[in-house]
């Protein structure tokens, strides 16, 4: 009987911020799986260091940072081959996720090669999103509020209506298109918090007014239009 | 010097998906406090009972359900001044909240009556978002997709432009709003799933067009219209 592929989200970074499903996991993995951008070293596998048993194999997927998706698929095909090797053979596989595994995550990724082959179990990660608005003390969201999640890379035209639309914007993958995003939310009347990895020592919250032009792709810009919890 | 309120997350439901931070923070606690609704049991405080000491106190916060604000607020009102002579004879307060404290969660009424005066601390929670997709299997959000989190009770009106705009749409508060929203995506051509008590043992995932008309409060619809996470 093949194993069961386990996508264990491990939350924003602090290694408390870990369910405690997705700690017994790790600590009872025989292999795990996990990611790394190019070359470096893996954010997913950092976060969970400590849980990880000495005895457990590791499956390294490095996935090159190109604007062509082809080196990615390829390193995903890798992956996914070898994980699938270790499912079949019996052996349970854990694949570690910084935040959730079915938010932004590349556990997707794995997910779509391996689905209909085998047992996949994903367990939920406290995402940045609320991660960000704690460290902030910004309340995100209550009673009908709208909230939209929008990645900082998108065009103008497409962010500005969704920044009119929605109550709560969560402006996420900021990094380089800080200055640009930081000019649309002004154009609309709007100012925001910045916060650059949350929940981590190194961890920044700043108004958006202050914050740095080369952000971290690591970075996230809330604004709050409602949320006004008193009544 | 006052002690530290903490707006502690929970998770979904299920214990496990507490974390560890959140664990630890009930295990050692002193006074804990969490709302109740209408005279029923807290289901904050069912997610976390057994990590309650035996020998805590427990503040209960019961909030009547009525359209009239003023009744609600005025519970929080009571729970606030409850915890804050706690907090400032020196105790440490651990609010439990389901889901997340900022994420539609009601420990920001109590946040916002008491954050002046103490410190707060807020420990983020897996949201029900990322809980129900991953009950149904369901990649939320890849590359650069816009994720919007739309209550239910809103209107059509509200609706129908955040379905038309997003590229994943995550419905909460469903209840028995359930055939009109299920009405309004299939005129915009969109179709879903439908998910209740994610993570508890009486969950249930089913396509849209199967769900109950009866919905409870705590269901939600998940529509991915992208997300194809294969490249």
């Amino acid at each position: 009987m093949s194993g069961t592929f386990y996508g264990v989200g491990l939350g924003p970074g602090d290694p408390d911020l870990i369910t405690r499903r997705a700690a017994r996991l790790i600590e009872n993995a025989t292999i795990i799986a996990y990611p790394s951008l190019a070359g470096g070293d893996s954010f997913a596998r950092s976060i969970a260091a400590d849980l990880i048993p000495a005895t457990a194999r590791e499956i390294r997927m490095d996935v090159p940072m190109t604007r062509q998706r082809a080196p990615a698929q390829a390193a995903y095909d890798v992956g996914a081959a070898q994980i699938a090797e270790a499912l079949v053979q019996g052996h349970d596989v854990v694949c570690l996720c910084e935040g959730d595994p079915f938010f932004y995550g590349s556990f997707m990724y794995l997910f779509a090669r391996l689905k209909s082959r085998f047992r996949v179990e994903v367990v939920p990660g406290v995402t940045s999103v609320t991660a960000c608005a704690a460290v902030a003390a910004m309340p995100l969201t209550a009673r009908n509020e709208v909230m939209t999640v929008l990645p900082g890379p998108l065009p103008d035209v497409a962010l500005r209506d969704h920044l009119r639309a929605a109550d709560t914007l969560v402006v996420m993958k900021v990094g380089r298109h800080l200055a640009r995003l930081r000019t649309l939310l002004a154009d609309e009347g709007l100012t925001g918090t910045y916060i650059e990895r949350a929940t981590l020592g190194s961890e920044v919250v700043l108004p958006l007014s202050e914050a740095p032009d080369d952000a971290p792709y690591f970075s996230m810009i809330l604004v709050t239009k409602g949320a006004d919890p008193w009544l």
